[in-house]
């Protein structure tokens, strides 16, 4: 069957994430804009202040005020009046609830221009995220050494993701090896998987697909570029 | 002022799309689905399909029937039942209203691994796209011939934009060079941006602005791989 490529609607109590509130699922859409809430924060205690108000944070993160209270409500996070929120506290919340509060160990199959590309990508540490190793079919790439990782085979993925204890794995792979690459990521043990292929990937239920997909986001901007023509 | 790094809301009437219906707004997040449904399309007419059913369009974009229906309808397009669409019609009215009905010109700014990949990237074409030139600040990178194109300086950008008819840019610089790049497109006319730097860009209210940021998305899946743990 084919892997969730979009969050589809509200996660069941059921799933409920740590941190948040009893009874009150949390909406994808909701999970979808915490990194840009975090990554805000992160600006915000970079300029050296300890409280934010809504709409300071709303601005950093590109939403409306009413979006940020609304999504942060859901953590059981709501402010005071006329202060804000304690930056420290609130990005120590949202960080727990999407499991970053400690470094996650990432893997890159492909490691062509891509796989350059995300491998000498400096700002993974400072989001939550290690990249932990980078594997490779093309026995020309096997061995050099990217971004400071030596480049493995793709036999040595499933050693690679257990000696790391990755739980996520991106593919960079061209489109004809994507669904190779993440059949191997799958057998690996990743529940999670980011594909920058222009294809949908079959994944068992319980992992997860995040697709970024460049035509996509490119026929998107053209909609909004066809009204002002 | 930041631009709008994610679709806000439903699309006022006012600015309704060329094809949908008279009165009804389309919403953001049906604009955002559309592409995959083409790209859907696009595999089911592959396959040699005249006709399809919403249910196997649907798991082909990885949505639900439901979903898909209720999407399309904004398009006034019905289906038929126990028929299905006309795959021919439907893809030819999404493409309309994408305004990626006639093929679209995009310039790239920064040729650095990303940039690389996105130049050598097969897929634009069939998705309605043309890369139509490349910019670097780099002299090392300038007057090299990446991707079938020779990298041009940032003070020929207006010059190609002109030139191409481009309504698109990307920016595919390091974080740092990022708003001037954005600054230089909008200055060149360009109407839509892609982002891949890890940061808001300003821009003016008419520009829309939509940002790929890694390290969101795999923070998106660790939320969800800290659900299995």
């Amino acid at each position: 069957m084919t892997g969730r490529q979009v969050p589809p609607g509200p996660v069941g109590a059921d799933d409920r994430a740590p941190g948040t509130t009893p009874g009150q699922p949390l909406p994808a859409a909701t999970v979808a804009r915490l990194p840009g809430y975090l990554h805000a924060l992160d600006a915000v205690r970079g300029a050296g202040a300890a409280l934010v108000t809504s709409e300071r944070l709303a601005q950093a993160a590109g939403v409306t005020p009413a979006q940020l209270r609304k999504d942060l409500s859901f953590l059981g996070s709501y402010g005071r009046r006329g202060v804000g929120y304690d930056v420290d506290h609130l990005a120590g919340r949202i960080a727990a609830v999407l499991g970053v509060a400690t470094t996650r160990a990432v893997v890159v199959v492909g490691v062509g221009h891509l796989g350059h590309a995300l491998a000498t990508y400096g700002g993974f540490a400072e989001r939550g995220f290690t990249l932990a190793g980078l594997v490779d079919a093309d026995p020309a790439v096997i061995g050099t050494r990217v971004g400071g990782l030596v480049v493995e085979p793709p036999a040595a993925l499933m050693a690679l993701v257990m000696r790391t204890g990755a739980t996520i794995g991106v593919v960079a792979t061209p489109a004809h090896a994507a669904q190779d690459a993440a059949d191997a990521l799958v057998a690996s043990g990743v529940t999670g998987i980011l594909t920058f292929a222009p294809r949908a990937l079959r994944v068992p239920p319980n992992v997860e697909v995040r697709a970024v997909d460049v035509a996509s986001e490119l026929q998107i901007l053209a909609f909004h570029a066809s009204r002002h023509a």
